[in-house]
């Protein structure tokens, strides 16, 4: 198993050149989707980007809810918030996410798209952990757990993150303190990307800007309330594990 | 009115950070979104992007339409593609799209939301053109009308550029040669980046490549058959006008 700290933190131009590699193998396999479906949210960026790349102008969304982020998979659900109803009926059909991790995802939205009897349906996501329960027909990289920083979900991912960090040791953190803080769990955050995320997490409320005894900016806790966002809202105690994922992407 | 020859080209960081200044111009107005609703194709990166930096979770898309490309923009028309049904009765939702261009898609949409009874809705957009009919709630920054190429959408607009170029001036053509053309349009492609939509273009059958008497390697354009995409058939010969868009965003 892998450990839980172990983060990948992914830039823009690397999503855009995975969904090429996605691109490229479908090309290779002559398959041309008629619609992609993206799995809300995680599968935004890669659905876009894949329409651009394989010149594909039908795109819908279907938006999978998570629950549970828990010790052992078997207790993780999902499940549609909404009816989703399209005509695709006869259609080569492309469902694409962010990533396979338990396969969830891929497992509620797929019957949900069969009912609907497109000609065909294939499966897609820039990343399989190998601890899925699902494969996907193409995916870019195959990988031990680990979690994925996506630059889509940079902001909420470093709340919990942060947030997590700032339990374990109270007290104001300067950026730099922050910063050294992540390395020690093997997360590389660039300055100003971090500069930028704990002033939007301050914005947020998560965070409170402060100034330490050596007249030096920093940032703490704001107490019990957690954020002003049902994403965040609970989120900063819970450890990443192998195999869970945050409760929303 | 603007030259047709205006282009700009963007890249993913910028546009990360035009959201984020959408997310604080809501923030200082104490909006906080239910629901965000991404008018498919063009608002779907913005949107994802706005869900992460204002913690909102819940995301659904609306496919809309366009036709026509035309001197007019009065001929031009929007549609949706399917039948929107969302339980937003009662929610504050936002509806968001990449640019406010015409301002169809916008038009288009909002009466179909309208209809399904939020508490209230607000409109943003990275950008708003200055001819646009219709001006978003919020916006980024309002500009001058000019040919935005966003990263979702890189492929597909060098198809249509490219094509473009080539019809003008047929024979094969290298690297140096495109980028050199595209820079007399004021377009400035780094050169990596344009090698990839050339083999890109190649790939999907816009392009042919070949090797020039001086044995250098060239792209020439494949006879009549403009791609294999639904999306650049018969767009290539079409000049951007200021006030029209390409058909599918």
């Amino acid at each position: 198993m892998a450990e839980a700290n172990k983060f990948v933190l992914w830039n823009w131009d690397d999503m855009y050149e995975y969904s090429r590699v996605l691109a490229g193998k479908m090309r290779a396999d002559k398959f041309k989707p008629d619609a992609i479906v993206a799995i809300a949210r995680g599968g935004y960026v890669p659905a876009r980007n894949l329409c651009d790349q394989l010149g594909v102008t039908d795109l819908l969304s279907i938006k999978v809810d998570h629950w549970g982020i828990t010790a052992t998979r078997d207790q993780e659900g999902a499940r549609l918030r909404y009816p989703f109803t399209a005509k695709l009926a006869g259609k080569k059909v492309l469902l694409v996410d962010d990533i396979a991790d338990t396969g969830e995802s891929f497992r509620t939205a797929l019957p949900v798209l069969k009912a609907l009897k497109p000609a065909s349906i294939k499966t897609a996501s820039l990343f399989l952990l190998e601890n899925s329960k699902f494969v996907p027909d193409y995916f870019a990289s195959k990988r031990e757990w680990a979690w994925m920083v996506f630059p889509w979900n940079f902001t909420e991912d470093m709340a919990v993150i942060v947030g997590k960090l700032f339990e374990e040791k109270r007290g104001a953190k300067t950026l730099n303190q922050v910063s050294a803080a992540l390395l020690e769990k093997n997360l590389h955050v660039p300055k100003n990307k971090l500069a930028d995320a704990l002033n939007e997490l301050a914005a947020r409320g998560d965070l409170k800007e402060t100034v330490t005894d050596a007249n030096e900016h920093a940032w703490t806790k704001g107490g019990e309330k957690v954020g002003n966002s049902r994403a965040g809202a609970g989120r900063a105690a819970k450890v990443p594990r192998p195999g869970s994922r945050r409760k929303h992407r």
